[in-house]
């Protein structure tokens, strides 16, 4: 299995099968390596051990958080992270663990997200 | 023990005492509320379970690497990470995940701190 | 009256009851702590004197106007800073004033909440 | 022609008819200095040789794509990116360029607007 | 007395002859046109009414505050605010008020810059 | 000449040899990965054609100027900017188109950085 075959094992099990398909369906036609790079990220996620897809799905939500303007990035992480195992209480928990970081606008919109994406399972 | 002390505990804990002391001595005459604030929040993170120390410190290095203008905060923080059990190869890798989602100028910038915290241990 | 109660009186009289109301309903279910410590910055703005409810918004304005994905919480505060006697023309002089500073994107997002919120009156 | 006349014809010529009346509509009851003030950024950035439009529409769909929160600018800026000349293929490969420094949520919001704005054409 | 004028005598006003001077040599020899860009900012500050210079001077130190990366202009426009009125403790409260928004980083890099204004008065 | 060699020789023909080696000096030891990730960057800038890379570097300086706390970045891909043929005229009109997108605040810092890099030629 090459490193784009595991990406691509690793994003359907991380984010899902149906959000897996429709990144590739939104960017085949217009950037078509945006994709490719996004499976590779995720093999490489695989591969180097040191933190497991847990901590890393709990990183990259608190990443996206605290950028701002992420939301549709954001709902596929949230999923992504309670489908590797992480908990509704601990996805809100990093929300609130954030708020002296970052302040309350960027946590309420992480959590709107995340009603959104709790009410939708 | 009341709050201000047990938050005053904690983050001795985590950040050590001459790092907390630190930051109380350059909050006191100017904004001692904010130091107030700081025990509180510690305090706080220390009482809602849910996470532990170490995710926390996890969650605070990315979210303070992914906010830029942070280099005081993340040199508290990566020895905090490295005071309550997250290892050096843990914090580089946070670093590294963080990459496709923040890009390399802010992944450096932490790098840097990192490096600079990792000689003065 | 505690703390709790307080907050709850001044959001009510700053954002309005209907926003206040809004908030607590949004938050309850997946994070009612940040309602509670929402209910506390209001006490605490309201207790700590130094500046006014009218300058305290501007300023909020003026925070959320700057960092950007913040439109859900300008138009809540917007609307509050009519509420405590901030001017039409003073919110628009705001978000001119802020113009050599943040530049047009975050200018004409603004106003574009602005808009929608005078419209709304 | 004086330099209001001048901005207004650069910018109907960059950003085209349409959105120029767009954008003179939404200020002009609420903040026509505001208007004022993109047309004379036009007329100057007219004026101002060194670079031509093609590089200033490339310079500023990055700038927008890298602020985050402007996809509103960014539809207007990639449309007139377009209509001076930039190719389609060039503007994807600008936000594959900033890739690696801006990370992928900005990229990708960046992607989905070029993506809307070139079905409409 | 034409705008360029205005613009200097109010820049060296609000932010003193000292720093005026520093920021015309600056950019005298790489970007002359951004200093007579401050200077009609600053006249434009002053002819268009409706927030008075003291207000001004706190709405900009909020934005740089906000924004982060803007420890130079901070120090200049905390000074300006002290020159045009804004006391010292209104400058740490509006510091203190940002915290529910913009977090613990961006308002300890304002208090930091705040103490070394104040010190050097 | 495979990837991560081309990527050294572009590396090393954008950003000087000496900016190269201290870039792999800073990373060998604590995230060797991340200097590999910076080489093929720069292979790939090289390989897919469209834009070239005086192109490449404009967009690339325009990128880190409205990011923030990007100085390190910024110093080496002014001097980068230089070494393929943006001119010093070019690099100041960069800066000064970007002003009315990002304030001045983003744009000032730029022209720091890029008069130390004019004088250190």
């Amino acid at each position: 299995m090459d490193n784009y075959e595991n990406g691509l094992k690793i994003r359907e099990s991380v984010i899902g099968k149906e959000a897996s398909q429709l990144v590739s369906d939104s960017l085949e036609d217009i950037a078509p390596l945006l994709n490719e790079k996004t499976l590779l990220a995720f093999d490489e996620a695989d591969k180097r051990k040191i933190l497991d897809m847990k901590q890393r799905e709990m990183i990259t939500v608190t990443a996206l958080l605290t950028q701002g303007d992420t939301a549709n990035q954001l709902r596929i992480h949230i999923q992504g992270a309670l489908n590797v195992g992480v908990t509704r209480d601990e996805i809100v928990e990093i929300c609130i663990h954030c708020l002296p970081y970052v302040g309350f606008p960027r946590v309420l919109n992480a959590i709107a997200v995340a009603k959104q994406v709790f009410s939708n399972q």
